[in-house]
């Protein structure tokens, strides 16, 4: 996957007939990355829309927070689903002003959210000190071939606590 | 990658000789996976050590928060975050109760954690309902053929954001 330039899907922007409102919402994701640089954050931003309004916006906050999960697009989904009152965004679009990094896509695909509008991707952020690339190719290998040293440990102890979930009969499944 | 049983990175265990050590962090973990359940989230808990003290835990809460990434192990990388006063957790290892979702293992290795060590796999999550695998294989897929539909949109407007982050003399990079 890495080096490949991704495709536009451009029926994305054909079937709304409305190229402007998408650029509008790009946009604000993209005044939202170049103002996260004056507060000391990283040059992302994201706005997160359901049926044409802006449900939430992030920036990257990894410095000023001192969260290493706080990038635009965690930001954004975490304020959605509160201001929605539902971990399911389904139905949403984001629009961020770089490709997703792993978690954040990680984080998209967990939402529920329906698509994704992108400004610069992972070459151009790679070109500027971001590189994502590195976790897209550790994540697709075996554990045991990752930088990351990893060892399973206590398997079936752990798995009491999936019982647990299995035998529970009130749960609310995500 | 899928389908693959992770190797145990035996050294882990074995180089520190202290073995119960790391099974107590684990049973810690777990622990907090089984009370995770009681409280209306996921099965998963994690826990954050550094030099052999508990630094952070987490559990999932996804449904109680109403946060799709609130993830046991993103709940408590924040939380280490917080209680290290930085966002760089180098030299610290993180014990989960259950092999990392895609978001996750990227939140490691943004927070530069440097081992990890999971109970349940891939497998044993799939089993009870939470397919990961899904979102890895998507993941690794270039954007056009992902089930989330995608597009790019004003690539360079969007690039004016990074040059605004390059031009910036007093940055802190992360």
């Amino acid at each position: 996957m890495q080096g490949m330039k991704p495709t536009e899907d451009r029926e994305l922007l054909n079937e709304e007939k409305d190229r402007r409102m998408h650029e509008r919402f790009m946009r604000q994701a993209i005044e939202l990355a170049r103002r996260s640089v004056d507060q000391g954050g990283g040059p992302f931003g994201a706005v997160i829309v359901k049926d044409g309004q802006v449900v939430a916006t992030g920036h990257n906050r990894v410095v000023p927070s001192c969260d290493p999960t706080a990038h635009a697009e965690v930001t954004a989904i975490r304020a959605a689903a509160e201001a929605l009152g539902s971990f399911d965004l389904s139905g949403c679009e984001i629009y961020t002003s770089c490709e997703p990094c792993p978690m954040c896509l990680g984080a998209i695909y967990w939402a529920r959210i329906d698509r994704m509008y992108y400004g610069c991707d992972q070459q151009d952020a790679a070109r500027i000190g971001f590189d994502d690339s590195f976790i897209y190719r550790e994540i697709a290998l075996d554990p045991a071939q990752r930088r990351l040293r990893s060892c399973r440990l206590l398997a079936d102890e752990a798995r009491e606590a999936f019982r647990a979930w299995e035998a529970k009969p009130d749960k609310t499944e995500y």
